[in-house]
């Protein structure tokens, strides 16, 4: 578009790379950046640039972490002897949030997709498995989605902690709180019914 | 949360404050910058920064511009004695993208909003009136939204340059092409049947 001045469709072009953002949000949010003070937009710029500079894996269970180790691996009142096996840092941070957990992690860093190329060494799971054998852990537990891929992840690392000795678990499925049951689909329904709890 | 790095919840704090953008939306932005290289992130801080730094108001109609004058200005082809006024930079380009426009621009860079602050003092309407009375317009087509404080500017406008005997005109309302009358509000229908045209 010609009316646009180079440096505001450059920014637009950069807006629309960005997850859930199509061109009219983009336009939106490069005009609220022209008006917004320069400090204000330039906060963001740094904010962005200080992200990729400061953030990096954490060397343990590769949580985002802006030290060598997480704030969880470092903290010793957590219980050493659990371990939650997780996609990604968001599925980790929704867990604590619950504060229903206390264990320890291990972030995967994504799931087994072979369609899209993405095979075992590509995530972090022989970091897993030798944490697993030399660790201290009673109990692991698959927290993967439940999607086929992320079903077939946990699958995958289960049979590779298979002679481990260690309990393997995964979270349990059902009908969510809130829910309708005439609503629930086939998955969740028969999810629910095979996992069924003692009242 | 204490489950952010510092980075992170500022970059996030940043995003949220973007028109449109949720808390959910910055997370998800935020960990999709995590992933992306270095080089496309900081593709996207610059330019944030060139905006700031490049952009300004035309100093003749405060359209955007990276220079002195902005490229509808400087269009010497361009109708000289047809004047559009907008509320912004991108009610122009929404114009200037049917095509079938051929004049001049002034952007208010807003709309009166006494409830908000803003009187005429915060807009271009000072400098309007001048490039009126002092230039070879024979119209001015009030091009403001179609709202109460759209039309309160374009009213407030209109007074301001009675006396210089330049034609004043305004968008035509009515029916949208694709629209259904049944639909339709009595707004939408009033103008309609007010401005109806000979077939």
């Amino acid at each position: 578009m010609s009316e646009l001045t180079a440096s505001v469709a450059q920014l637009i072009e950069c807006l629309t790379r960005l997850p859930g953002i199509g061109r009219k949000s983009a336009e939106r949010i490069a005009y609220h950046l022209l008006r917004v003070s320069k400090e204000e937009a330039f906060a963001l710029a740094d904010a962005i640039r200080a992200v990729k500079e400061n953030v990096h894996h954490c060397k343990i269970c590769f949580n985002l972490s802006e030290q060598e180790t997480c704030h969880i691996c470092r903290d010793a009142t957590r219980d050493q002897t659990l371990l939650c096996v997780v996609e990604q840092p968001q599925d980790l941070m929704a867990i604590e949030q619950t504060g229903a957990y206390h264990g320890l992690y291990h972030v995967l860093l994504g799931r087994l997709a072979p369609l899209d190329g993405v095979g075992p060494e590509q995530l972090t799971i022989r970091e897993l498995v030798e944490r697993v054998r030399n660790g201290t852990f009673r109990e692991v537990i698959m927290a993967t989605n439940p999607t086929v891929e992320g079903d077939g992840t946990a699958l995958f690392i289960s049979n590779q902690l298979a002679d481990t000795g260690v309990k393997l678990t995964r979270l349990a499925r059902g009908i969510t709180p809130g829910s309708v049951i005439q609503f629930a689909n086939k998955e969740i329904l028969t999810d629910a019914l095979t996992g069924r709890q003692v009242l």
